[in-house]
């Protein structure tokens, strides 16, 4: 009988979840999988820990309309394997802390309230985050469960990295630079402390990639800034979101195109980024692999935008030591890579052609500027903080 | 009997205008003036060649409630100066030239319809400009009248840097990057070819930072990007203005606090910016006289954004050769230059104490990257579209 730990990580369509033996605090992976098609075509498949296929089953939409119902089913396809073992807590990915969880907490009546006072902050996401922890406590009200944040690795930011140049009350009032993709950022940098450790003490760039896309600036590993800020649009152009845009156009489409404010919201998060800019798609396999203008446009936008996220973050850091590549794109498209540090050879960055080609962990050429891809595991790093919260089994 | 040029250049709440004596080439400054304080405390003053004042005066604010208002009372009381010279025409500053003027033109009605149509990408602005056009057509059907637009250097500059990552449609409908502050950047840029011909040629940063307050790249004297996009309210934080926003931040202020888009349109144009930010003042120079830390605040992310621009914008030409300052803040406060370009350090820039704290035109330390501050003139500017525009006078 194993000691083991449940890992949840509910997005908009899918969750993925993760479940680690524990022995002492070394985890090892054990079953990975995900429910995907969420209301659309729900589609269970999970690998064990050397990849064999486990289970693989699709669902009609109706069975699998809401996350809810999603872990419900996973809980359900699980319960016989977890008989086998001793399940001693879960941890969830939760996209919001608001302005004062600043590190992981166990879940109580208490914790619930608080974070469903964070559903304004991100609407779509917090309720979507909350449901598998609610549909653990009915299953299994005795199971700890511990909730982890996105923003928390950037609440200890500089106050000048917090704020908006917005009227006070505003701020008081939550509106602040949260940041986002704070387990990965916080799981790569742990990575770095073991990969280059001289580095990892420095002024160091880490670069999210992946449909959703963001940078982070690091100093002695801590995090200086995010270009994710209020919400999960900004920043860095993304699959189908906008990334940095003009307060303006907004106001614009509401004020002279007579959209409505969920209009442009759902337009923002769904059919902007790569996506509208090409026109043909927000996969960025798709674009390296097409042959329009409309494409190869899309293609430079985001790496000429990731560049600029680069510099501006390493005036927050008064200079780069190191840049990392991390998450879908950063890790696994070494064209992508080239463009960026192209646009950057002007602050001493320079990748090894070969390096970069096979997507080595270490891909500069020897320069002044580290550059390395990392590979993220946010699953990791929340069963790290949950095994850290609950305290190693006896 | 001198011929004249007469330049106007009206904003929301004040008219600015010279005029200029015209030999050949050649503009000399006969007399600048301003009626500001429109609708609230209306105040009309003007100064000579040598600075001698020639009018102050104040109206009720009823008697000047509009731009208009403002324009009848200014040729009201140039008239009979006007009757001892030739007045050869009068160019405006207009701020929006749409999606392909990129150089000014001659106002006619089609002209005028034409500028109407871009009321809806700057309503507030567009028609306060309009004003003193269709005042003097009235007056003086037989001037000739010249518009020169605020986004006119910037509409050559690369598709890339034209697009926000929207779906195309809205490209197509007009929502570009247009860029603004465009006068001033080409008359700096025209200054800088005439002080340092080598750099003009060269990878240049202009900051115009005044309580409006952008950023411009330029390459060979063009401009390549601009930190000012669809609104005057994107990129830098300014007076009054947010610079920079999430746009999850408007949605959430609609969708969650109840605000209407013009109450939130009304907060991010006049009560944002070093005024928000700082609770205190949208004015630089009362923010560095005071001691509260609010105000150090806001001083201090004036310079982290100005500086991540000046970054961002060497990523767009590929390093950076100058750092232009221009505009109220950029020519008379060193202490400003100096928390930007101590930001810099790490791209070579290094500012000389001693000469920017005397306010000189040359102010780096002689290091790689040149630092100049240069007065702006727009009505100059304008001046010399107008006289390119009409032909020298025979």
């Amino acid at each position: 009988m194993t000691d083991t730990l449940f890992v949840v990580n509910a997005g908009s369509s899918s969750i993925k979840f993760k479940l680690f033996g524990v022995a002492g605090d070394d985890l090892t992976l054990m079953i990975g999988g995900a429910l995907d098609g969420i209301g659309t075509r729900p589609r269970l498949k999970a690998t064990g820990g050397d990849g064999e296929v486990l289970v693989e089953r699709s669902f009609e939409p109706g069975e699998i309309a809401h996350a809810s119902d999603a872990q419900h089913a996973i809980a359900d396809w699980l319960a016989p394997l977890l008989a086998e073992h001793r399940l001693i807590g879960v941890g969830h990915r939760v996209v919001h802390g608001g302005p004062h969880y600043n590190h992981p907490v166990l879940v109580d009546d208490e914790v619930i309230r608080t974070l469903e006072s964070f559903i304004p902050l991100a609407p779509l996401h917090q309720l979507t985050n909350l449901d598998p922890i609610r549909v653990i406590r009915q299953r299994r009200p005795d199971l700890p469960q511990v909730a982890c944040f996105d923003t928390a690795f950037h609440r200890d930011h500089p106050e000048i990295a917090d704020h908006f140049a917005l009227p006070r009350a505003l701020y008081e009032d939550g509106v602040r630079r949260y940041g986002f993709h704070g387990l990965s950022y916080e799981y790569v940098s742990s990575r770095l402390q073991e990969l280059a450790p001289d580095i990892a003490k420095g002024r160091v760039v880490i670069g999210h990639l992946g449909s959703g896309a963001s940078a982070c600036a690091l100093l002695e590993g801590r995090s200086m800034d995010c270009t994710m800020s209020f919400t999960a649009l900004d920043g860095l152009p993304m699959g189908t979101r906008c990334g940095a845009l003009d307060a303006g156009v907004v106001l614009h489409l509401i004020e002279q195109k007579g959209m409505s404010s969920a209009e442009v919201g759902h337009m923002l998060y769904h059919d902007s980024g790569l996506k509208g800019l090409s026109g043909i798609s927000g996969d960025m396999r798709e674009l390296l692999a097409s042959p329009k203008p409309e494409a190869a446009l899309a293609v430079d936008y985001f790496a000429l935008h990731v560049a600029q996220a680069v510099a501006r973050h390493a005036v927050t850091l008064g200079g780069i030591d190191a840049l990392v590549f991390t998450a879908g794109i950063g890790e696994h498209a070494p064209q992508i890579r080239a463009r960026i540090c192209a646009r950057l050879a002007f602050l001493g960055i320079a990748l090894d052609e070969a390096r970069n080609a096979a997507n080595e962990v270490r891909l500069d050429s020897g320069g002044a500027v580290r550059v390395l891809a990392v590979p993220t595991d946010e699953e990791l790093m929340i069963a790290r903080h949950t095994l850290r919260l609950l305290g190693a089994p006896h």
